[in-house]
């Protein structure tokens, strides 16, 4: 890694429900990441940010309190299990600092304000390629980050996206 | 780098005549390229193919056969001073194949064509941002690339861009 090693790299990889991520993160683990390095590497999961949940005709709200807390639990659950999953992947990381944040919000900007605020040396993300609708319309968060960060963006498919174009 | 020392990888970057590409390369060089692993890097240019010279009113061609000629020197020499430059920011490696080579075409078709033919492990490429109405145009390079290849890509900007989101 020449002259890397001197100097801490901030690595910020963007992690979310979806396969894609964690294999961008692993990914990311054997390739970019090394030992020898003084790197730190932080996960970020923007968690959507709670709908609101009004009637169609606007005049109020179309779920109880009861169900609205058990959205609030669920997306709480789903933001634990992708973190946990993330911080398992980088179990057998020595020298390398791991740290996790969740931040609610929509993903393009939780991850962009995320670069700017560690002023990160990389950004590695899936590019959330699993379907043709999906792609369409999550695709722009990759798309999105790529164009508006600063620093290097790695993007990484699936392997088995192949056809997926 | 953990396994991936056992096995080469192909990394693709791709070079023209703007600095960000070199720069990407630098990036790539130092942030992506081991030392330690049989890393294979492929530097490709696509020279722009041969306009064809037609008049306005289409009925024949506006340049002499001369001023083609010229053109086509200039465009040889350019193509010839990029991959120079490249492979001088690669002299330092030693583990490292590296190899160049230089197709004529559209340079998204060019670039991904190379990542299928060369079973790239990575394509690192310069996002092309400097300048608005460049970008919008060649940015769609990088854009589409990121889109159509199977492999993960790097699109890296260059730092002093900042103002140029």
């Amino acid at each position: 890694m020449g002259d890397v090693s001197e100097r801490e790299r901030r690595i910020l990889v963007a992690v979310d429900e979806g396969e894609e991520s964690l294999y961008a993160l692993s990914w990311c683990l054997k390739n970019v990441i090394s030992q020898n390095s003084r790197d730190a590497l932080v996960l970020l999961y923007a968690r959507p940010p709670r709908p609101v949940y009004t009637a169609l005709d606007g005049t109020g709200y179309l779920f109880s309190a009861d169900v609205v807390a058990a959205l609030e639990r669920y997306s709480n659950d789903v933001a634990e299990a992708v973190v946990e999953k993330a911080n398992r992947l980088c179990k057998d990381l020595q020298n390398v600092k791991v740290e996790t944040k969740v931040v609610s919000g929509d993903a393009r900007e939780v991850i962009c304000q995320m670069v700017d605020k560690l002023d990160a040396d990389v950004l590695v993300m899936g590019s959330h390629g699993y379907g043709p609708i999906k792609r369409a319309f999550i695709g722009s968060v990759s798309n999105h980050c790529a164009k508006s960060v600063k620093c290097p963006v790695l993007i990484v498919k699936k392997p088995k996206d192949c056809g997926n174009k």
